[in-house]
């Protein structure tokens, strides 16, 4: 499969939203894209004529009705038309059409990937609020996507150049992060990161893990949980095979890893993930979902209604999301 | 006082750890440093002439025993000797003599700086156990020159570039992190943050409150400190005459005061404050000390004695120090 070039499914996500706009940029733009992938847009192809007309850029689309048809062809762009007479007559709506878009957008871009007619999605950002008025039953993306492949263990792990974190709690609040960590779950996590990477290529992964306290607790001078729980984990961890070091105290392992030193850190809350992630470059950062049948990478922002429409979207990330996905598929 | 050159004291700190030579390493592979200001070094003129041997620099010292008499003297090095018998037969060693060496600069470092002969104080690393060893008092250079000086709040900023952080808890257990918030000690952290901003030169300090919860809790979904704490917090602050935003969620707040948007964050836990610094440029994270007479300013890591009198320690912290001295002296 590494031999040829992939097909991606890129999602433009809510059309209401910045989503069409950042899809365009990213291939007209940056053209060397293109010599990564072979990209299909899920999305309205009106909605995209529009965009590409207020944008003043001149781009032939195709539609097309099967994957199968779509090979190379210079200059067009392939679009997987979601729903032929749709148009936006106002950006920036939250709506229960923009949200029922976005939701058939992906739907067919993961039965494209299921049946391997893809080998990756980029999604471009839907809105919580839309999809609920669309009466979706799901509360984001990554819901989406593991319940309608019907996985169980999906992960997000997020990129920011060399830096690659996972996260064992995320949308907890913080007062319960210290009391959601045990011996047990920890070696699963750690095993989960481990798996999830030789499946996105690393044969040998290298994991760290973020201790939680300052100076990882300094001899339980300031907490015990790494003494009580960090350390045994790891330990067993390691006497299951997985190459696991730490716990490392949170201010140096990003930087260890980021400079090469482990292949990805196992964080343990939001917060000390995404701090790291984002303050190191925030536009660059992308996030990728694993335990999927196929890789998902994203850009990690959302629909931003408030400058929809108007042209000045910053398409990086959704370059980014693309250039992994060209790293990171399978 | 800014239209003259500074003088500053740089004390040598621990003369077995790398203290002597990443000092003598800055103002010798930097030149750069001296048009900024007219260092003294305070330390061992013995040890710093065998490391300059070990180095095979070619420096003159010239010991000096009062600070008025320090004026510039072209490619001379001036040394408040400390105690000019004192060698060093064996680097990297934890001992009563290394700590009480330390100590002793410091002193007279710190008696300069209130005598006004100093403008600021550049430390390199001291060692605790080393300190302890000599009887010394104090755990660390910080209790050190808050207790030598008479102040009662000290307080900790670190500067990355751009980036300029505070820190309202530090060594603390993390699971005391979310108890030790309450708004009236918020509000008095903040006026600390302001007064110490406008003491280095900011007229107008903006300042941002960073969240504790994911999302900043995302109204109340993720834990309810924002909306019991810090928003009141901020908005009795702003009442003060503060000027701060806040709380911005912890993913992006360093970002945007990275960009400019704020001359300082006040972070809320140290990992919080560590990760955003350390993981965005390691070696150019320094620590200025506040609240005290005079600026402090100080490399951010330890004395390395793993590594002492092997000429291959990183002089890029100490640099970045002096730099930052000069930036934010008064």
């Amino acid at each position: 499969m590494r031999s040829m070039k992939p097909r991606f499914a890129i999602t433009a996500g809510d059309p209401y939203g910045i989503g069409p706009e950042i899809v365009l940029k990213s291939f007209i733009l940056h053209p060397d894209l293109n010599t990564l992938c072979i990209p299909v847009i899920f999305g309205s192809r009106q909605v995209l004529e529009q965009m590409a007309r207020s944008l003043k850029i001149k781009v032939i689309f195709q539609s097309v009705d099967s994957l199968d048809q779509v090979e190379e062809q210079g200059d067009l762009i392939h679009c997987y038309d979601v729903q032929p007479s749709f148009t936006v007559s106002e950006f920036g709506r939250i709506c229960a059409e923009g949200g029922e878009m976005a939701y058939q957008g992906l739907q067919k871009a993961i039965t494209a990937a299921q049946q391997k007619k893809v080998q990756a999605i980029v999604t471009a950002p839907v809105n919580k609020e839309s999809l609920r008025l669309a009466g979706v039953p799901y509360l984001d993306h990554t819901e989406m996507l593991t319940e309608l492949t019907g996985s169980t263990r999906s992960m997000t792990l997020f990129v920011t150049g060399t830096l690659r974190i996972f996260f064992y709690t995320r949308h907890i609040p913080f007062a319960h992060i210290a009391g959601a960590l045990n011996i047990n779950k920890v070696v699963i996590g750690l095993q989960d990161c481990q798996r999830n990477l030789k499946q996105i290529g690393f044969e040998q992964p290298r994991l760290a893990l973020a201790a939680l306290n300052p100076h990882a607790g300094e001899q339980g001078l300031f907490g015990r949980e790494e003494i009580e729980i960090l350390v045994p984990a790891v330990k067993k961890a390691r006497q299951l095979g997985i190459l696991v070091d730490g716990p490392i105290p949170a201010d140096s392992v990003f930087h260890l890893a980021k400079e090469g030193k482990f292949d990805a850190v196992m964080s343990l809350y939001h917060d000390q993930g995404h701090i790291a992630a984002k303050t190191l470059d925030f536009r660059r950062t992308v996030s990728l979902t694993l335990g999927l049948p196929f890789l998902r990478t994203s850009v990690d922002h959302g629909t931003a209604f408030d400058i929809a429409g108007q042209g000045i979207a910053d398409e990086t990330s959704m370059v980014e999301a693309i250039i992994a996905a060209h790293r990171y598929y399978w």
